[in-house]
Parts: structure tokens; C-alpha cells; sequence
């Protein structure tokens, strides 16, 4: 599809002529998101408000042209690329506004082009607290958080996007402007539209602002870290310790792979024999609670073999214990140039067998498979390493991670903890959906966005 | 609508003799809820499993007979009444099992019969907890709960059901099976199904199993009990209180006239010059948390004015402080025959703002309106008191209570924090929404319901 001049200049008209481009440069520039696919689009739109949004999108309805409404391009499964062109509608230059942090209530109103990170800032600054923190905090929007449904490391104790959206102003693909929720905890007045628009990758409205739920900042927070024999050691650990009735903020993991990479890199010191290391972060409102869990966590941990566990001292000695697994995802590259990173998520206590199953895969297929990630909400990031320029083993590749889910599904799990389905995954939405699930998704689909000019041929609808 | 001979004989082949009644009295048994209004359906049905949920919903889909499924029949806005006839669906007699708690990912997996009181209980012996507690919770459905999303006094600070739906499996109206959401707290594959079948009121989709979050019990609880001039120096003391990073599990309030009823009938010793009285349980896991929350309530209660403020010495003393809130409903019935109760909810900070229109509203229609409820999540249940023998008087309390329900929109408020729409709100939907939003509201139960039989002409749809 090509935009034409007649259309160009429609929208120009619209938008103004400074936030409209179309040329090579700068559809090259938002071509591209984290999975490193690239497909132009024909143009790229910087609404100034949610006016030029809503007339953008009813001039788009009535002329079929695609709409791709874009936060920072950081998505891992192409839910911001425009797979056939079309526009894309971008929210950086603009509509990137904190619009109010209402203390009374405990909430904050953006526009969807914040960025995670600097809302984290705004609302900590006051004494308040926003959990989500997907990997991407740095960059990615909260637009692109609540479109996706990003979840993060602090999971495990707060939950994700969806659990603090409050409400929704979205203008629907006709330019029809609706609002859903309240800024209030209950509110049951018709369907929960707010409640479908989050994860919906960007297909069913675009979103204009958003209202969500703060907490208080929590007072104390302890890092620690604890050495496992093996694998299955530590998954035990991980759903042993949430069963005793306690949550930490984050219980993070490092298989024997992820800790050889990042050693290799960085020479840290550590365990290169270890077979999986878990990190945790917890938070309290009081010392002795702090100390509490922290306790319980230790014993739990020895419980189950853990051979080494370590409380950090102060904040520098918690980034040590935090470096191994922020800097895993940079580090298993030594394994392949290639990586075909998954997030699937299986209950808890299903974490042990999930292990194993990959690590059958792997011996299998004759395949690396690194793994670490959010085990303390079940999320495992797999990692299927290949080299980039053999074709026969980037196949390879695929089938093992078709059977990592189809063991993840087979476990009660998902396809995507946090990254969406997007392109990436939409060849395996039929795994884990029956034909009547898909059908009521596009039926879903189609009373939102009757001509599919809203991001379509994702989520494996089309 | 009558069911015909045959439609009954077809039914009974699904469902077996024993689970179809057509006989008056059983009609007349299943014909009302707590609206009071009366509907006869044609049938009562009581399906044994999903299998014959699935079978009757194709067979009546096929055969335009209306479906209304009903928990308890304990709803505040005619969500479970069969206004236009059709069969009940009822749960009670054999899909009203706790099929599993699963201890190593604090889930539960319960049918949609089940009480909600039951299943704290059954939670609470293995040292789990499940939030939701609506004043229902005797006797209400967890299928009812989820259909109606109910709150309760804890929200405050433990949300609403839909806080704790992490999957459901359902019928469509054409009798296909479906599966939504995971026992995971990140899934992000797929549109949001659980999300939109909560607080559907029955209209989308009958739902036949139901996945539940549990926490854990909180070991350290308290009451508190204070004294105020005013309501409005009471309702800042709430959001001043949540405002200050305190989260007390519920605060809940009564005005003078609930104060005024309920000393009236059971001669407490109730201060009855107070403006209001709030009530307030704390938890926390340690005892330490527990006093030092207490501590600051009593501070920020006194800073707003706080006359007396009596904290709770055990278990009995906590049940004499809760016992005036739980006995208002009941008690206010001195002012009027006719109690015409509504569920409004705003912002927190914004209650002294709504307490004040109402009480410019009472004045200005002449008629007493007590006011208590959950006012820690912005819930006031307005009680709008008229003779019910008087045709005129009770027109002018719905002519108050649209009044009521303007003042509330427009402080950012809704219609139902908790009771939901049904019937008896749904005139009210164009004050709240608007006709975009009712259209897709449309769009979206055409989606699910092409044929209309699930529980048609509620929430303002037909």
C-alpha cells in the first residue's frame, strides 16, 4: 500500500504539515521494534491531541487506510510494526504529557506517550509508587505498557499494567471518542471496556489517556541471593516460598547457562558450576516485617537446597546481586548470533516440569537454551540460540520453541506472560486457542473496528 | 413468552426430569431477588454440569428461548429477574462445588453455586484468604459475584472480585465452550475475555467454573471507632487517612440518621448528636504495622475533628463498634415503607463534595435520605426514604435519586460501585454513558450474543 498525495495532504491538513512525514528517512527510523523485523509505513503522524486523533482515524475509517498506533518500539512481538504499511501514529512528540498526580486519591492521569521510567520518577518524587516495570522502563511508554499489558520484575507482588489502569479515554477506529472506568476502586456501570483495551495490541482503539492506581511507596527493601544445585532445586524454592505466605517484590532466576554468559563476560565471580541462581527482592513498611520474610526466605531457600545464600548489606552490594541478571540478556549471545527469546508463564508450582521440558528440548534438538526471568510470577524468558546465518538451524530453532509452548500450554501456561502475540506469536495462537476463542476474539475485533484499519494482521486474527 | 410442551420435553432430555420445574410455585420461588420485583420465568432449570449448560443454551439459542442464569437471587438491580419470561438457570443444586484450592499457587477453582461464605471459610482453615465480602456473602453465588463484579467492606483495600478472577471457562450463547485466562498472573495471549464476562450481569456468556487469586490470612486485625461533628469532617478524615499511605481493610461511615435509626431500635448508647461515625478494621502481619497504622488513623481522625475515638480492646468490643453499621440497612425502615437504595461511588476526596449535594437534595425535595456504607472506596449507599403507600412522595425519590445519580456523574463518579445496572438503573445508563459508548456496549453483546437469549432488556441494551 502507498499513501497518495491527496491523502497526504488531507491529513497534513489535520495534523499540520510539521507533524506529518512520509519521508525515506523517517519511515526507516519507525520501521523497525525489539524484534528486529522491519516493514515501513507510508507515513508518520504526531497527533497534537486527542481531536487530531479522533479526525485522523475517521478520515483513515472512511478512506481504509491502516492505522499503527506506536509508543517506543520497544515490543518484543512486532504489535507496533505496520506489517502492510499504512500509518503510523506516534505519540513521542506530543501527546507525552503527566497530566495530573492526584494525591488525594492516589492516582495519576497521562497522555499514552509517557515513558514508564519518568512517570516511576514523578509519582516516587511524591511519595507514591507505580510497580510496573517491564525491562523496557527506560523507553517504553505507558501507552505501549497498557496495549500490551506489561508486566516486569515486580510482578510477583504487584501485579502488572492491567492491575492498575483505573481508566480509559480511546478514540475508536470511526473517531468516535469513549471514556471507560473511573477513577474510583469500584465501579460496575456496563461492560468493562477499559478492561478488553488493555493487551489489545493497539487493535481495537486508540488509547488517549489513561488514569491509573498508585500506591504508597513501600519504606524498607532487602535484596538477596541464593546459590541452587540445580534447576529444579530452585524452581522448588521459588513456589515453596510463595506457598509459606510469602511475596516478594521479585524472585528472579538464573539458569547454570545465563550465570556461565554473564561470567564470561563480566568476570563477577560467580558460581560457574552453581545450576541456577534465584535473586529476590523484598519490601515491607516496617524493619521487623523486612527481616521477617527475609528470614523466612532463607530457610525456605536451605529447605531446598540452596548450598549459598547471601543478604545484601546495602544498595551497592544489592546491584552486585542484581548485576548477573540484568546483564543475562546481553550476555547469552556468546551462545549463538542468534536468539529466539520467548516469555512463557506456567502456574507456580508447574515451574519444576516447565524446566525439565525445556531441558529436554535442548538435548533434543542439540540446542542452547538459556533460561532465566520472573519466576516468581512464572514467567520464564527462554532463549533458543542459533546461529544467525545457518538457515537449517534457525528451523531447528523454531521447532524447539514451538515444543517450549506447546509444554507451557500442556502445563496451564501461556504463550506470553508480558510480550504480547503480536506477529511473532501468531502462528502459535492456534496452540493454545480453539477455533471458537479465535472466532470470538475477531467477532470482539469487528464490533470495534468493522473496516480492520486498526493494526490489522496481528494477534492472529487475520 | 410461555415454553411450550415440547420446548419442556427437549429440555428435560438435557437436563433429566428431576432438574426442570414448570410448576407454579417453584416459578413463583425463582421469580424475584432483592429488588423485590416479581418476574415468573417459564422454567426453572438446574444444569448438572457444563455439558448440559452447553446443550440447553444450543437448543435454546436454536429456539429463541430466553436464558436468565441466577445465583442467589440476592442482587440490588434485577441482574438474575427473568422480566420477559424465559428458563432460569440456577446453580445451587449441583454446580455449587469448590473443586479444588490449589495451596502451591494460592489459587481456587470453584463452580458458579458456590456461597461466597463458604469458600472463605473453606480458604481460611488452610491459612488463605479470599477479599470479596459483599454484605451478600451468606448467601450469594461466586458465579453471581463475578457476573455482578460485587465488592464488599474490604475493597478498600483488597479490591473487588474482578481483582481476584484469574480465569474462567463459559458457555457462549450458541453452546460453545470457552476458556479464558490462566491459574498465571501474567497472560498476556489473547484478548481480555475474563475481564469483559465480569460484571456482564449474565448478558455475554454463562459462566461454569471459576479460577480465583488467594492471599494470605492476615494474622493481626484491629477496630477502630470515631466520633465526628459533621459528615463532611468525616468523609475528609477518610481520604486524608488513604491519603497519608494508611490503607485500613475497610472504613466505613454513617450520618446521623442512620445513627439516629439504628439507636432507636436497639438502644446502644450511640452518641445521637454525632454527624457521622466511622468505622474502620486494620490488618497487618505483624502486631507492630498494626499499631502504627492505628496510631496514625487516630491522628488524622482528630485532625479532622474527631471527637471520641475508641479503639476496639478484643474480638466482642469489635463486634459492639461494627454492630451500628450492620444493622443501618435494617434499621432505617423507621424513616419511610419504602427504602429506594442506590450505590453511588466517587473519587474518595470527592466525598464531601457528594454528601453535600445530597443533602441539598434532601432539602430541597423534603425527604430524608440516611447515607452510610463503604466510604474507604468512595461507595455511599444513599437511602432515599419514602412511604410506599404514596404514589406521589415515591415519584419525588426517584425524582431525588436521578438527582443523586447527576451529582455523582459529575464528580467523576458512578451509577453502581457494586449492585450493578440491571433493571433498575438501566433508565439511568444515557445520564452515564454516552451514545457511542451504549452503541459499542451493543456491539459488543451482538458479539457474544448474536440472538439476544442471554438475559436480554438489562443494563439499558434493548
Amino acid at each position: 500500500m502507498s499513501l497518495g498525495l491527496a491523502h497526504v495532504k488531507a491529513l497534513s491538513g489535520i495534523v499540520g504539515n510539521e507533524n506529518i512525514y512520509t519521508d525515506k528517512a523517517h519511515l526507516i527510523a519507525y520501521s523497525y521494534d525489539a524484534t528486529r523485523n522491519r516493514f515501513n509505513p507510508d507515513a508518520v503522524l504526531f497527533p497534537r491531541d486527542e481531536k487530531d486523533v479522533s479526525e485522523v482515524l475517521r478520515y483513515c475509517d472512511k478512506n481504509g487506510i491502516i492505522i499503527v498506533p506506536r509508543g517506543a518500539g520497544s515490543g518484543f512481538t512486532g504489535g507496533s510494526l505496520s506489517v502492510k504499511g499504512g500509518i503510523i501514529l506516534a505519540f513521542e512528540k506530543h501527546m507525552n504529557k503527566i497530566l495530573e498526580i492526584d494525591m488525594d486519591n492516589m492516582v495519576a492521569v497521562v497522555q499514552p506517550g509517557v515513558i514508564n521510567m519518568e512517570l516511576q520518577k514523578a509519582v516516587e518524587a511524591k511519595g507514591l509508587f507505580y510497580p510496573p516495570d517491564p525491562a523496557s522502563e527506560e523507553h517504553s511508554t505507558i501507552g505501549g505498557n497498557v496495549s500490551e499489558n506489561a508486566g516486569g520484575m515486580r510482578a510477583a507482588k504487584y501485579g502488572i499494567t492491567k492491575d492498575y489502569v483505573m481508566a480509559l479515554r480511546a478514540v475508536l477506529p470511526n473517531g468516535e471518542i469513549i471514556r471507560a472506568g473511573k477513577r474510583t476502586i469500584k465501579d460496575v456501570a456496563g461492560y468493562n471496556i477499559a478492561g478488553i483495551l488493555i493487551a489489545s495490541e493497539g487493535t481495537l482503539a486508540v488509547i488517549t489517556e489513561i488514569t491509573l492506581k498508585l500506591i504508597t511507596k513501600p519504606k524498607f527493601t532487602k535484596t538477596a541471593f541464593g546459590v541452587f544445585p540445580s534447576v529444579k532445586h530452585a524452581m522448588s524454592a521459588v513456589y515453596k516460598t510463595f506457598a509459606e505466605g510469602i511475596t516478594p517484590v521479585a524472585m528472579e532466576f538464573l539458569d547454570n547457562l545465563s550465570i556461565k554468559a554473564v561470567e564470561q563476560r563480566f568476570k563477577k565471580g560467580l558460581p560457574m558450576d552453581a545450576g541456577a541462581i534465584l535473586i529476590t527482592d523484598v519490601d515491607a513498611p516496617v524493619q521487623n516485617l523486612l527481616d521477617e520474610q527475609m528470614a523466612k526466605i532463607d530457610e525456605v531457600f536451605k529447605q531446598n537446597g540452596c548450598n549459598e545464600f547471601k543478604i545484601a548489606k546495602d544498595e551497592n552490594e544489592a546491584k552486585d546481586l542484581w548485576f548477573a541478571r540484568r546483564n543475562c540478556s546481553q550476555s547469552i549471545t556468546v551462545y549463538g548470533s542468534k536468539k529466539l527469546n520467548e516469555d512463557v508463564t506456567v502456574p507456580r508450582s508447574k515451574l519444576p516440569e516447565l524446566l525439565d521440558e525445556i531441558d529436554k528440548i535442548s538435548k533434543k534438538y542439540d540446542i542452547l537454551i538459556p533460561c532465566f526471568g520472573h519466576t516468581g510470577d512464572g514467567n520464564v524468558h527462554t532463549n533458543v540460540m542459533v546461529d544467525g546465518s545457518d538457515k537449517k538451524q534457525v528451523e531447528i530453532g523454531h521447532k524447539a520453541i514451538e515444543e517450549i509452548f506447546r509444554a507451557a500450554v500442556d502445563l496451564g501456561g501461556t504463550l506470553s506472560g508480558e510480550h504480547g502475540i503480536g506477529i511473532s506469536k501468531a502462528p502459535f495462537m492456534k496452540m493454545a486457542f480453539t477455533d471458537t476463542e479465535m472466532n470470538l476474539f475477531c467477532s470482539i475485533k469487528k464490533a470495534f473496528d468493522p473496516n480492520n484499519i486498526l493494526n490489522p494482521y496481528k494477534m492472529g486474527l487475520d
